[in-house]
């Protein structure tokens, strides 16, 4: 594999920011080199396989990013309805901050390319469940069951991801702040 | 406009479909003449603004579509946790008969659109609406107050939505059965 290079790296984050705002279908390579200020040609050196490698590529780094947010979220929160509620909100924010525009950075590929791309695929079920399990080690760290943090992580992150539409399409935080309240009464520790 | 054809009945229906396996991005005009056998064409003549209106007009039939569903599956059961459980089910049934492909029939291209096209994104947000409606509208039927039942309504369909991506990527209905399970906990009803 070719060394990490800063033009390697510009491309994959081009290719994160413009999968996340307009999917897979919509993103040509031709902008990738436009928004990453890239030499043209030099995408296939880096990506041999092309755009599905660069695709896989930038939802690791992005699944990588959003995992370590979960990560730190969570962390600063002493108990589990506390730390869904921060993350609903901090989702929330990063949405509204962009416009609109910034929802989950893999839930659109993730869509597009389900049927057509086993690269795809693999690489975002690969950083859902590396969400699942960042969400499900926070539980566990608050007396959570091993088999009940697990149900429970699948739970807040169908419900934020759900929201995450919801809030993008209606352009307003509601459903994320709806998601956040309704997680946190139904994460109240098992009795 | 011109009257409901044949042909454009087929258009909307190979839309629908295209959409739902693939995105908006990735589903040319020339895959939808060949998928619903109409005249090639004749898709400017029945859909003067090409593929947007095409695609807006497939997603208003495709929400109509999935209205009617919840309405049904929701109308069969007697109580709001028995209601969100079966739909959750039926979520499933359908997506794991279709092999993996068949999802929400809007989210995709609401995700893919959401940042570029007014049109697009109107008739994405109109549909959510109207499933939020449907949902809500039954919780009332179960003594549900009308603030109660909206912000639940919203809840629901981010879990559904939420949960159908993940499923759809993981190719296992688990995460809709999670999410069936931990709404029906959620919606007993309000002391």
């Amino acid at each position: 594999m070719p060394r990490e290079t800063d033009s390697r790296k510009r491309m994959l984050r081009a290719m994160s920011r413009l999968m996340r705002r307009q999917g897979y279908g919509a993103t040509g390579l031709n902008q990738v080199v436009q928004e990453s200020g890239a030499p043209k040609g030099s995408i296939y050196f880096h990506f041999p396989d092309g755009k599905v490698q660069l695709a896989a590529e930038a939802i690791s780094d992005s699944g990588g990013a959003l995992r370590r947010l979960i990560e730190t979220t969570m962390q600063s929160a002493e108990d589990a309805p506390t730390a869904v509620r921060r993350l609903a909100m901090g989702l929330g924010a990063a949405l509204a901050g962009s416009g609109y525009t910034d929802g989950c950075p893999v839930a659109t590929v993730a869509l597009e390319a389900a049927a057509t791309s086993d690269v795809i695929s693999r690489a975002s079920s690969e950083a859902f469940k590396s969400w699942e399990a960042a969400i499900a080690a926070r539980l566990a760290d608050f007396g959570w069951s091993a088999e009940a943090a697990a149900s429970a992580a699948t739970f807040v992150l169908s419900a934020l991801e759900g929201a995450l539409i919801l809030s993008r399409a209606y352009r307003d935080v509601g459903p994320l702040t709806a998601a956040g309240e309704h997680l946190a009464s139904a994460l109240l520790p098992p009795a």
